[in-house]
């Protein structure tokens, strides 16, 4: 028994929960750090309840698959579960409960209120997991309250628009934002055949990239055929008839629908009106055990922030992996297990047309904000030996003190080769290495996959010159 | 000057060396990695005296681009040069001679005598820098010495072989040695439309692997309709018209080639000669500045051995990637700058047919065959998220300590996005990660390229909870 000592539930009983003699987790959300949870709960406890509270209808999907769904190249929405709910009933024995929106915890008195079917419930908990997810962050934009505008953060928001596209009913479409979720959107309505455009309010697109990395992400949204504004704001929504009439920098566009991505806040509301910690962004704060400041409730997934280990503080970097490693650590504590969430460095990727795109640790812009001294060195490669049929440019930056010392990396390249060169940066990072190091790192080779300096060393090498000429001339370290 | 204080030769200067008054660096061998030495030598000293000596009549040229001219891939044999001889003679000065063996080596006098033309000749040197290569190893096999009979380890193999493909005079071929170079044949000339028979006298492929991983791979050749046989020896070969026939394993076999895949000694036996130290494989023993045993003579490429991060010492290790590095130290260092290399972690991938087959750090059978105490934990993820399209199996086998130190991994799978994901691992035995580092390790996902626990994570995972287990009940860390 993970719990140790069931307490007595200091609250009244309600409908069902009468006689449960057994310690009760209560998981707030149903996705990935919700089931994570769950799931990684019941493998330390066989008689533990376990019951999931998720506020829409699907649970146990990724977001990330959303566009792939709307570009038609996953066909049924079920496909995106990673098991239909009957397999966490059945198998796990979760009492997962759909289309149960929570209204409000008390954690003095161990209870959670939520709404299903028009009514409000009550539940009480032993521990509480709080995986609420993300918010999308609607800009007060007159006209936005439309069925026609879609915010892409939910299943059924995906289905919706699904069904407007599988109809041929959006033909022209104006995407909010140009971050990643903007432009894998953009890409995804462009494979429909719908005609795209899309404003960005700041200067670039792919706001966690450099600008000059971003620029060739640019570049390649365009060339698909992409209208992609920058610098340009969404400053009016109107209906006209079956259509919407949107202003942008003072022009007018008529579009078949609208598609907000302009960003994610956490879903914290509950959990911080109850007392819970936050940081600045409103995202919940927690230890290494996903523990909150408040007494048996934890948090998980997209509503905390977690360690960065290069800025060495909490930040609120809501993305899938971390999503799922903090969900489970949540739950295997919860249930009376040891795990612990070390922390993050910072690394996505996102596929945008051909290329993909890729980031570890800080860019120098983030590097700047944080009041580091710091530089970043470009270097392009190719993604395989250069007589190799499909080799393509591989673009890399390094961001790093004027030391060496390694902070961070971008990449941007064709292929399904190029995104996972991410991952050594990620774990250099993790291990802390100056570039001199990665100058040294023993990458695989072979003409079909990377040429002999693969792009990464490349940029280390370039780096590491920068370094060796301003400490050393005639130095050059391999 | 880089070399300090110019010596006055101390012989006879030969056929036009006569009054030159620059320091000499002589480059032996005009491969990766001679080149690489000269061009940095180059880049250190303006005004010295560059001779590369090849014994062939290409230079700057991978060997690894061999099996992708051969099979046609590649059209050219110039297209695989890094840049043609007269770049290297007019751009940067180096005196590149072509069909220049060398012959002797003589320490004392700082000379080396070659032959070219059918002459011996001799050249004074002030520094020397040994990029000899590998030599194929020739079994005692009676029959080998046939003009139809192929080791593909120069260029002058690969376009002698390739002539008789284009002429589709070869119908059937016999590769003997199932190593990487010999399942990249076997590859090239199945794509060519031969039938193709390989035998290896171990009991598995890819001996760099162990045999539950080579195992994938032999699947793999076998399903592409290769005729693999193992623990099969080659015992005779014998001309029979414009045919071989071959006796295999008792059986007899007619090919209208043979091509010997049996491995590479290093080519060191003239520094050997000289007095330079080797190891038990006969590679030459170097330091950080690729210096041997003999006073200015330097080594590099593939006669050297390296230090081996994991191993802890010296071996022989002969791929493109130390190779070039290691002639560029070399070069560096000759010339009178500075310069390390230190060291590689065993890291190579090979494409055979669809799959992508790496390594990094030590195979269970070489830890055991080091004495060290290991295990392997295997995993099989996919190599993007399962709903997405061109989703695959990835298998991952770590090799650790029962402690959890990691020693090395094995991974085969299909597609671009799959030889990569040894570059993490490689990184991680550079760091002198745990098993529990790269737990935690911050790896990208996308759906395109990765489900949300990489496969390599999931390896790490399995590894770690086999430890945890062991050493703490209900452990789990993430």
């Amino acid at each position: 028994m993970g719990l140790g000592r069931v307490k007595s539930l200091p609250f009244e009983v309600i409908e069902g929960e009468e006689g449960s003699m057994s310690s009760r987790l209560v998981v707030v959300g149903g996705g990935a750090a919700g089931m994570s949870a769950a799931s990684a709960a019941r493998r330390v406890d066989p008689a533990l309840d376990i019951v999931v509270l998720e506020a829409g209808g699907y649970a146990a999907y990724g977001l990330c698959g959303l566009p792939y769904y709307l570009a038609g190249l996953v066909e049924s929405a079920d496909d995106l579960l990673a098991y239909p709910p009957s397999f966490f009933r059945e198998q796990r024995r979760i009492d997962l409960r759909l289309n149960a929106r929570v209204t409000q915890l008390d954690p003095q008195r161990q209870t959670i209120c939520y709404a299903q079917d028009g009514r409000e419930r009550r539940l009480g908990y032993h521990r509480l997991i709080v995986t609420a997810g993300g918010v999308p962050v609607r800009p007060p934009i007159p006209g936005l309250d439309d069925e026609r505008v879609f915010t892409v953060r939910t299943l059924e928001d995906a289905i919706s628009l699904r069904s407007l596209l599988d109809a041929g009913r959006i033909g022209q479409v104006l995407v909010v934002g140009a971050g990643y979720v903007g432009l894998e959107m953009a890409e995804a309505l462009t494979a429909r055949g719908s005609a795209v455009t899309v404003v960005e309010a700041l200067a670039q697109a792919m706001p966690n990239l450099d600008a000059p990395v971003a620029a060739l992400v640019e570049a390649e949204v365009r060339r698909r055929g992409v209208d992609l504004r920058l610098g340009t704001r969404l400053e009016k929504l109107a209906r006209a008839g079956d259509r919407l009439v949107a202003r942008i920098g003072g022009q007018q566009l008529s579009v078949d629908a609208v598609v907000l991505a302009t960003g994610v806040r956490p879903a914290s509301s509950v959990a911080a009106a109850a007392g819970a910690a936050t940081d600045q962004a409103g995202a919940l704060l927690v230890d290494e055990s996903m523990r909150t400041s408040l007494p048996d409730v934890f948090a998980a997934g997209d509503c905390v922030a977690t360690h960065h280990r290069v800025l060495g503080r909490p930040a609120f970097v809501p993305l899938g992996p971390a999503a799922n490693k903090t969900g489970r650590v949540a739950g295997t504590v919860a249930a009376g297990g040891a795990a612990s969430f070390t922390g993050i460095v910072g690394t996505a990727v996102v596929k945008v047309f051909d290329l993909a795109v890729a980031r570890t640790g800080l860019t120098l812009t983030e590097t700047l904000a944080e009041g580091l001294r710091a530089v970043a060195t470009d270097a392009t490669g190719k993604s395989r030996a250069k007589y190799y049929p499909g080799t393509s440019p591989v673009h890399v930056r390094l961001v790093h003190t004027p030391g060496g010392r390694l902070l961070g990396a971008q990449l941007v390249g064709a292929g399904d080769g190029v995104a996972k060169r991410i991952d050594p940066i990620a774990i250099a990072l993790q291990a802390g290495f100056d570039v001199g190091d990665l100058v040294a790192a023993d990458l695989s080779y072979a003409p079909p996959y990377a040429p002999v300096y693969d792009p990464v060393l490349l940029a280390a090498q370039a780096a590491n010159a920068a370094n060796a000429i301003a400490s050393q001339p005639n130095s050059l370290a391999v």
